[in-house]
């Protein structure tokens, strides 16, 4: 069992069915142990992959990507989130995610300058639910005219449909932890 | 002269008197050899601290903290950016941190289970300008009863009352690159 599976069972904390939380190694304080193997699996599974950029999204992505990016020695890139706003910037691709937990959609960006048809980008991500933030990134990789090699998840909630439409936009997916069900404040692990 | 310092003379963009866009390699697209060079100088300058955690603050600070946490091996914990409320949460130092550059205060806010009377930490930033942003973690850290052990920048704007403020506070500062002016559209390092 990988050490982010076992820092789950013990540390994890159940809020309700659909809510786990891990802010005590994850996304608020980080453990470096979790964070260095999160990274090596991530290096493992897509090490066929030619890549050439590694892509987040402020803020719970941004540690494990740029030890994923470091150890590649590609750049990492993080798209930020804004106000919505009518002002156009032609620098700048943008794409509106919605968050179903916090019921708001943000427009997110990224400079045009740092996305290009020649990129193979790997995205990486803390947490997929419904997939709205990955599919996000995906658009703006692809309005750059850029590959998506893969989309690399720390915690699945497999009981969302985050996977599947990542999955229908024709890019592959590795979650490290795949999580059937929190029902009963309790973790099931999908069996693999 | 720091690889650090020749990218801002290279990729630096100077936007007027007192900004200065980096976000080519520092703070939206990131260098992996500027940050493991930038993690490298902190683990060098504070390497006699029995630094037990790193703490900065969302976004930007992320990348940097995360690379020196990782080869301390200690926790990172990153401070939290809400909006402003009268909610009170029991479980959380707050503090508010007023951005000149976008003239908005936030209440930012860490987890007390994070931060305790035994914590030794190092505050890592991006920037250092007016040096809200590094008082803020400093009160969050001394909320704690913990130490703030010194305060790591990659980029200081010395024309600016930051680092004096931070020294008030009786915290050491260390730099790595110290912009002593940026008129005339041109990046003078302060003489060391």
């Amino acid at each position: 069992m990988s050490y982010l599976k076992e820092k789950i069972l013990k540390d994890g904390v159940v809020i309700n069915d659909s809510v786990l939380k891990v802010d005590s190694f994850l996304n608020h304080q980080i453990d470096p142990i979790v964070l260095r193997e999160i990274s090596n699996e991530f290096l493992n599974y897509f090490k066929e992959k030619e890549i050439t950029k590694v892509m987040t999204i402020e803020a719970s992505g941004i540690a494990p990507a740029i030890l994923v990016a470091s150890e590649l020695n590609v750049p990492m890139l993080f798209a930020k989130k804004t106000e919505p706003s009518t002002l156009q910037n032609e620098k700048q691709f943008a794409t509106d995610i919605h968050s179903y937990t916090k019921n708001i959609t943000s427009r997110v960006i990224v400079s045009e300058e740092y996305l290009s048809a020649d990129d193979k980008v790997l995205i990486i991500d803390d947490f997929l639910a419904n997939g709205e933030a990955a599919l996000g990134l995906i658009d703006l990789v692809r309005q750059g005219g850029g590959e998506v090699v893969g989309v690399g998840i720390c915690v699945e909630k497999s009981f969302q449909p985050g996977r599947q439409k990542i999955i229908d936009a024709g890019v592959d997916v590795f979650s490290i932890c795949r999580i059937a069900s929190l029902e009963n404040n309790t973790v099931h692990f999908v069996e693999e």
